[in-house]
């Protein structure tokens, strides 16, 4: 039988950090054996709102593989990819921006915000604004059932499924319904939203054991507990967050205990370090075993450029064939 | 020495006619001997307000490329391609979609009139708000000297014009500037406003003597002239307007006696017809003429798509080099 794709990506603005790993890391790498995974670096996606500083982007690119595969990625089962050397991508970005209204496009939530934290409205680009379109392609042109995504990513799925819709409907059933699997939520270390690079409350997945240590340290608790006797909130103190996210036995072992007042913050704390780095250590080790093997990195990218190529040659074809711009009688 | 470049494009949605003709097919044909010219059929641009009727697409291109071979077009000398067969094109428009604001691209007077004319504001598609980005692109793929264009693409031309800047001064010099050679505009046999498929007003390059014969006589004439012995206004009459557009003799020929009321419209229409059908009638010979040359309009679009591609990929790995997104060290 054949198996199932799996597509998702990453722009690569900076390294990867515990948000991105229970966001959506952590579910497609556990997805490779069972389902043909692509996953996508999308360099002309970084492009939205990194134009200017490019040239950062080959270093980003080479670290996030790294990233990627200290956090569970497989070469031998997956197939990761940079976006710009799939031009099947901006084809059919170009065909699908038929397919979405601009005033569909500025109700989108997630660029809503965007536009309002980046103080972006008068200067959005056209790119920027219709990025979720060009996600859209992303996604389709490998036709998959599954595309792991952060929670603040569920409108661009959306979107996705429309066009797939609005295409399949005024064309011929090309593509199939790709349905999100959302990750979990994580709030950065400042307890003030969710962990971002741009928000400096993250801690990376390639941060030195001593560098967790002092960010966990740093880490805001819950406000309403000034004094060790007071019972705690773990529902809204951030090092309970990671707590949770790290193992189903948090609720037992360190909920409890703080609402019971029975554990104080700085142990908590404490703790929390030794299980981050606990977590991080097998990260480190395949990030510093992969980082000395020469030419690695290069191999992946051009295979995976290849396979991403002949998957979205086909889709394309096929899209142009029921499109009428096969050409078979013209060109042919 | 290296021959300059040129580019134009048409979008493939019906015949071609006078319009065409005065306002850019007749200034780039005759640019071929001492121009290395590059037409494009705009297949993909076409979308943006014909996506609901591609199964005409491909009789359009072939009838389209039949025009062109017709109004001087000369295989041997220039090079002919189709849009969605030069992926370079869709990727550079990719790119270039983060150079553009969008508010930018809202205030273009063309994009505004043809939302009004076609009642589309709440409809307006991405990619139709976007096409004069996607034009640039076009453009400037081929880093053209000259763009020979009818009179409303003058906004698109400043456009790209932009672009080529914008780009240039973030990442370095790829782009030259390329200039508008601006045709003529004709206007309609209505006399209400340019000639244009849509409008009903148009004279096509394929229309047959009897066809032509029938428009002129349809044609409207000064209505400030309701008797024959009243005095013409050539300026405002789209009968002179044609005369016009046919020869440098039209003001002592036609509108002189015009003015003078020693001529009549009836007179002058006939004159007219008898004068556009031996204008025509060479065109038709050539259209009759490569008509019957079987695989001649594939061979041309295969060998335009080849060589446009070349070129195309000669530009936009210039364009990744210089952003960054060449990936020497991390491919290579």
């Amino acid at each position: 039988m054949k198996r199932l794709t799996v597509l998702t990506g990453d722009r690569p603005t900076g390294r990867m950090h515990l948000g991105h790993y229970f966001g959506s890391l952590k579910n497609r790498f556990a997805l490779q054996r069972d389902y043909r995974c692509f996953f996508m670096v999308a360099d002309y996606q970084a492009l939205t709102t990194h134009g200017d500083r490019t040239e950062e982007i080959e270093r980003n690119v080479r670290e996030m593989v790294l990233d990627y595969l200290s956090a569970g990625f497989d070469p031998e089962q997956g197939v990761c990819f940079l976006q710009s050397q799939v031009p099947q991508l901006a084809e059919l970005t170009t065909i699908f921006s038929n397919l979405v209204t601009l005033p569909r496009l500025l109700r989108n939530p997630t660029i809503k915000e965007e536009m309002r934290e980046m103080g972006l409205s008068a200067r959005a680009t056209y790119g920027f604004v219709g990025y979720p379109v060009s996600q859209a392609a992303d996604i389709l042109l490998f036709r998959p059932a599954l595309v792991p995504v952060g929670p603040e990513q569920g409108p661009h799925i959306e979107l996705a499924q429309e066009v797939a819709a609005r295409f399949n409907r005024l064309y011929g059933p090309v593509f199939p319904t790709p349905e999100a699997m959302v990750g979990e939520l994580l709030v950065g270390t400042d307890g003030r939203r969710k962990m971002g690079k741009s928000y400096r409350n993250a801690i990376f997945l390639s941060d030195a054991p001593a560098t967790v240590q002092e960010k966990v340290q740093g880490m805001v608790t819950d406000p309403a507990r000034p004094r060790r006797s007071d019972p705690g909130h773990p529902e809204v103190c951030p090092v309970y967050a990671c707590h949770r996210a790290l193992g189903p036995d948090a609720e037992t072992a360190v909920a409890g205990p703080c609402r019971r007042a029975e554990v104080g913050c700085a142990d908590c704390k404490a703790n929390l370090s030794v299980k981050l780095n606990a977590f991080l250590e097998p990260l480190r080790e395949r990030r510093s075993h992969y980082e000395g093997q020469r030419g690695l990195i290069r191999d992946i990218l051009n295979l995976g450029g290849c396979e991403a190529r002949i998957e979205g040659g086909k889709t394309l074809e096929e899209v142009k064939e029921v499109m009428g711009l096969g050409y078979r009688g013209l060109l042919g």
